[in-house]
């Protein structure tokens, strides 16, 4: 028989996807910052819980005021920093607040091209990825982690599979010529809160598509690992790559037996299910921070 | 008292939503097309509805089979080619089948770039739309839509909305200066099946978004009006333009309360309701060809 | 050449997906109704297409305003009634507009039931589908057209599919047992305006899937028909019935290689592609109505 | 400068999204279950990763076929027990597999009501909610976390918001009524594999949704810890639940400009932002089990 009192755990709490659409218009090329934007608060709402006292509880709607307000009075320099002037905001001003998290994706704009060129204050949206980062403050220590999604690749060759162990269930041919097809996740774990987050944002980016084109892949997890080594090779105040990849199946149609060849040439692109690939790569010796990954989306 | 005997109204059956991803390797630079096919087939199905007789239906997943075959026999030079293809073989190899209509969609792929330049083999999912296709045949003629949707445009100025009528339910204010957003769906008929369909997007795409950044814009029905005029005065074999375009409200946020200036630099993104704007642009004098929109997935 | 002048042909507009929530409080037992309304006006619009002049646009946020007042006004009896409302009061006031369309989804609820028995005032949603309804005011002739949507049914026996015709591209085997599994749209048409709404649509979602259970299945347009033709039978003042149904395929798994049998037991329920059937079933010599088919998204 | 060797942290793969369906058809009265089934395996693959030697992956298509084939030889008396069985079977046959992950998801279906009563082999999917399940295999040890999503709620009455700080941010008017609706999100972990895992489901369920129901609420965090409070006194071998809940808001619309009272009849709701209460709810005294809850798509 369980004895033990109920008590309250770990919880946090926020005003979530506030779209925020920032406008700089100093002079007549206008810029546009679109970001989607989740504040979370974490520090002692036993009270609130417990006896619906909310004496301590920042509001949710006052959470999302701030976001807005913030985005005028700091700007949005990067996500990172605007996620940073937030977080230092509630832990500073709220002394019960004692931690939080705060999250947000950010979506692309380019300038529409016109016969006269790229136009002023005219965007169309496009990108390849959303650019995505969470911001935790915990025991008074700064963790950020950035990242991307729904940045989907393909190779139409350089991918094979084979030499995996076979059972009772194993039906799969050996393949040495096959697409490889992902949706790229990845989080990546800064050591310092004092990065120029944008220009690192497009070198980790570039490299980690590099990898996915150039490596000539034996399995999805070798992608992946040469992926996530790239980026920590190439960059120091990165600690650790964290990528969820799936699978997504690209099937070559037997078109035999219509009397029609299909040298690795007409495809079915599957749903479900797909394989799914998760791995971290990190740096031995560089101290590890749970409390950064706590709550990210992550996997493994 | 209804009297009179129950029927078989219009039809249509197929597969719907073939994924089909095609790749050229004539040459160690591949080429990659990534299509949605749907096909439908139109006759005297009668026998089958009432008394379950499937002797004249060509399977759905015959329909299949065709076209990932003829994604091989034929290849993909353009959607409207591939899908004039289908429909062609299907009217002209079933006695009974006497139209139907097919349909796609297109993702695009661009080449990733790599240190050595544009990778030969390794695509990343890109694009500021997805461009669509409707081929119809009905008593032997063939009619061609093409279009683009969830294209999202947006202008941080240059719009204005103001002079509207006012009734007691009214109190809207009227603005000189407002974000306009839309996702931008659009269909236009060409008179002719044989077009440069891949160049003719290219331009037809390019117009639109030149107009929308282009028109000094008093209501968002008056860009529309200019985005489907444009495309019929630069197109001659172009008869039709229509467009569905939500408005996607960017409310200014007030931001005075707590102090804060706001000259139309912070915006909140709202999801619903939104405004919902739909025309035709036509040419007069040009026959309308209502069989060429028959399920065609417009609107006004 | 073509030469005509280029000029506005059907349009319409308005505001989309006003989300309602309507509680009727007159006692302590409480009463909810969830619509998502949209209303588009019809009329001369051209001087604001053409001019950008809004001397005759109804804003839309003047639309969603009236959605609003009317659901304390005039309450909610039912989507229909709601949507007749609007419609009259449009085309009623504003002499310039010559008609419309009013459309919306009803999304169910039903009592949390505690030990004390289904609760006053506390709900969760449920539902085995989605209820829609599409008004259209045209030349002063009003069009209801009634239907539901996601209503997912699925039979793991008495049904077959056989006899379809075999050339170069068919691989099908046939069958006299499989799963049959569809999500149904349908769209009814009543010839009045005056019904029971509520009650009607009750009974005509009971038909239509009484007629999926019963029916022995040759053909998933077999039964179908068989579903609009009950409809039609058992309520006069009906005059059409449109199906949609794709045919969502559960393939049999075939155990075998793994030495298990597998009699219609185990299956895998794929996504894309799918068939896709689509058919109305109507009342001869009952006068066709286009018009209240305009911009319903129907199909055949 | 960064020094350390770059390796390979925690990591996880398997096939994801195993559609499942299971017919039971030792009579004529069928019965269903429905599956969304995800296999992921751990232990050292590094072979795989750094150098691409898959002799020891087992691969995600084995997995996926395992699932199929399990789903006959060992039935799915719950979700629970079936993915036990999978993850006793991939720990139990391959040396290298030290553990994993197996997740599913239970789609409602009920028979279809037809004038000769329910119906023996067709059914419509329903259901207030989606059932969910991670099992996890951990160092040997069995982890088994149960859940549910989508189960929409909302209370008319019943709910205060007042008494929360106030700065310079904050707008918020106090309320001593106001709508409260959310989708719950909620985990729960046994502390045993010998459960009656369905039974113990529905009673859970139904304890969640009194609370909602009953509980006079003063902030939504009240509501959450209450919810969560009671599953615990009501069932030892629970040791915590979380809870993940949106606050749907529902603006009470302003009719008086247009000279109509709405006295809480009239909602507005709302789709971004929302607020996002997460809380944990535990027995003192119960030895806590990260392994259970990683890879859990939780949050607090």
């Amino acid at each position: 028989m369980a004895t033990g009192d109920i008590v309250l755990g770990a919880n946090q709490y926020g005003k979530a996807e506030c779209r925020v659409v920032r406008i700089v218009r100093d002079t007549p090329v206008h810029e546009i910052t679109d970001l989607n934007v989740t504040s979370q608060l974490r520090g002692d709402f036993s009270a609130c819980h417990i006896d619906g006292d909310n004496s301590q509880v920042v509001a949710t709607d006052t959470q999302k005021n701030t976001v807005y307000s913030f985005a005028k009075e700091h700007g949005i320099a990067s996500q990172e920093e605007f996620l940073l002037t937030l977080g230092r905001h509630f832990t500073g001003n709220f002394e019960w607040v004692e931690g939080g998290r705060w999250e947000s994706e950010l979506y692309s704009w380019e300038r529409i091209e016109t016969p006269d060129g790229p136009h002023d204050h005219s965007f169309v949206r496009s990108g390849q990825e959303v650019r995505t980062a969470v911001v935790q403050i915990v025991d008074g220590v700064e963790h950020v982690v950035s990242g991307l999604k729904d940045c989907i690749v393909l190779k139409s060759t350089g991918s094979e599979f084979h030499g995996f162990p076979r059972d009772k269930y194993t039906t799969l041919v050996e393949t040495t010529d096959r697409i490889m097809a992902t949706s790229v996740t990845a989080w990546w774990r800064y050591t310092s809160s004092d990065v120029d987050f944008n220009a690192r944002y497009e070198a980790i980016k570039a490299s980690l598509l590099t990898q996915f084109a150039e490596v000539h892949s034996l399995a999805l997890q070798q992608t992946l690992f040469a992926m996530g080594k790239a980026v920590l090779e190439e960059f120091d105040d990165v600690a650790e790559v964290k990528l969820s990849c799936p699978n997504k199946h690209h099937f070559l149609v037997d078109l035999e037996v219509f009397g029609v060849e299909n040298p690795g040439e007409v495809f079915f692109a599957a749903d479900r299910p797909y394989g799914l690939i998760q791995a971290t790569i990190c740096r031995e010796g560089t101290p590890e921070a749970p409390d950064a990954w706590a709550t990210v989306p992550a996997f493994a």
